[in-house]
């Protein structure tokens, strides 16, 4: 690597932590984006000038790029994009009428094909992900464990049809499996769970990313918050894929793990 | 078949059905089930009392049975069970904490040593299940096609797992799994998927039997209740397994369907 990194910067807690990691970077923000840095380490560019973005990050030195953090599907204003994105909007279009997983893929295609290299957060900073063993809490039971390898099984099941960066098992019995809506809306719903149907079961929590996932720009990720809703659901721990999963905020995510009680367990792949 | 025909009545409109297109049938319920059935057509037992029971079975000259409508999980008094229900007892009572299909095959197996045979209800009213083909509403479009083969799709790689009756996919993307908390749950978790992620999306429900499911006593069913909850979480129609899914009081059911403007579609496993 010989030039500049290079960070278009999301939500949440990842692009302040390599923006720390990478004193150098040179941070890409679109407008409206609320991102957790000072704005006077962003450079804010509007989503519809797409163009300006390519040619401040070559100005800049920059030859490769990380995209870190949460962006929200953007809505565009016809009337203030630059030709490159006039160019490009008969790609876009259709892209954004698509899945997540397609119009990430053709935002690193453009960035590719504009010379920059795409990398991932976690080739930066290998800690964002976990190594294989415990993290955090106690030591799940034997039952916990059988729940583990029931919801890896299903995941498993799911990867050809491209579904599933999550599912919940408690006593064998499958109670959620992650979709579109997330992770924590997975949980809300599994909290729901009639006690009738539910029983005494706790559960676990398994979160891997879908096999077609590009991690480079879409790692699943678990943080102190997703702990706190998991304990909501009544659940007795976390399972996670090791060097797949994103870990925002280690030090507080297992600080909630022995405050809620919650084992948080790597597997290796 | 040369003997009398035994209904175990539960809830919902089964029993009744049943009862009607078998005049002569024995109808057996459980103290304290809701049954919708003139109570002089039923011959109650305590729960506690399974022994009662066969015996009431073989006295009327029963042979085979039919197991009908939804039974809630019992709960028992131990100092009331008869003899066969305390031999019984440690088969059962590890069969009560596990799954509904563990379950239900128990209860099958018990019928069967008792020397009755256990029927499925769409084995004596072949009409309670569809032939393939459109059942009510308007014809499904090009994408609501797509939407029901990407369903199957994702229904057809759980099946190894035993897991998922039903999904939700709308414009490609997977908006729900069915899982223990079964159909109207779904539903109301897919009707909750927020805008922004769901746009302008609607979407199919597809139904079917999970591959281990013993279709005599658990087949999956669709009723005008299904119909409204699809409508309300936005959906645009329901395709269900020909012949492997009850329809519930089919006249309302197409009434509900062209009332909201669903299609219903049977097709071929």
């Amino acid at each position: 690597m010989t030039g500049r990194l290079g960070i278009i910067a999301g939500s949440g807690g990842l692009p302040a932590a390599l923006a720390a990691a990478a004193p150098e970077a040179h941070c890409i923000a679109f407008e409206g984006a609320e991102v957790a840095l000072d704005e006077d380490r962003l450079d804010r560019h509007r989503i519809e000038r797409l163009g300006g973005v390519f040619a401040a990050l070559k100005e800049a030195g920059v030859d490769r790029v990380v995209m870190a953090g949460a962006m929200s599907r953007p809505s565009f204003d016809p009337t203030a994009m630059d030709a490159e994105m006039m160019a490009l909007m008969p790609r876009l279009a259709p892209a954004l009428q698509g899945g997540d997983d397609a119009l990430l893929r053709l935002v690193i295609a453009i960035f590719e094909e504009q010379g920059f290299a795409v990398i991932g957060a976690h080739d930066l900073l290998p800690d964002l992900t976990a190594r294989p063993g415990p993290l955090a809490g106690p030591e799940p039971t034997a039952a916990a464990r059988d729940d583990i390898a029931r919801a890896r099984a299903i995941l498993g099941a799911l990867a050809p049809v491209d579904v599933g960066q999550g599912c919940v098992v408690a006593g064998g019995l499958c109670l959620g499996i992650e979709t579109l809506q997330g992770t924590d809306a997975l949980l809300r719903f599994v909290g729901a769970t009639p006690g009738a149907l539910r029983g005494d079961r706790r559960g676990v929590l398994v979160k891997r990313p879908k096999d077609g996932q590009d991690l480079r720009v879409d790692m699943p990720a678990i943080g102190p918050a997703t702990v706190q809703a998991a304990a909501e659901a009544g659940l007795e721990g976390i399972a996670i894929e090791a060097g797949r999963v994103l870990l925002i905020d280690r030090p507080a995510l297992v600080e909630a793990c022995e405050a809620t009680g919650l084992f948080l367990l790597a597997e290796a792949v």
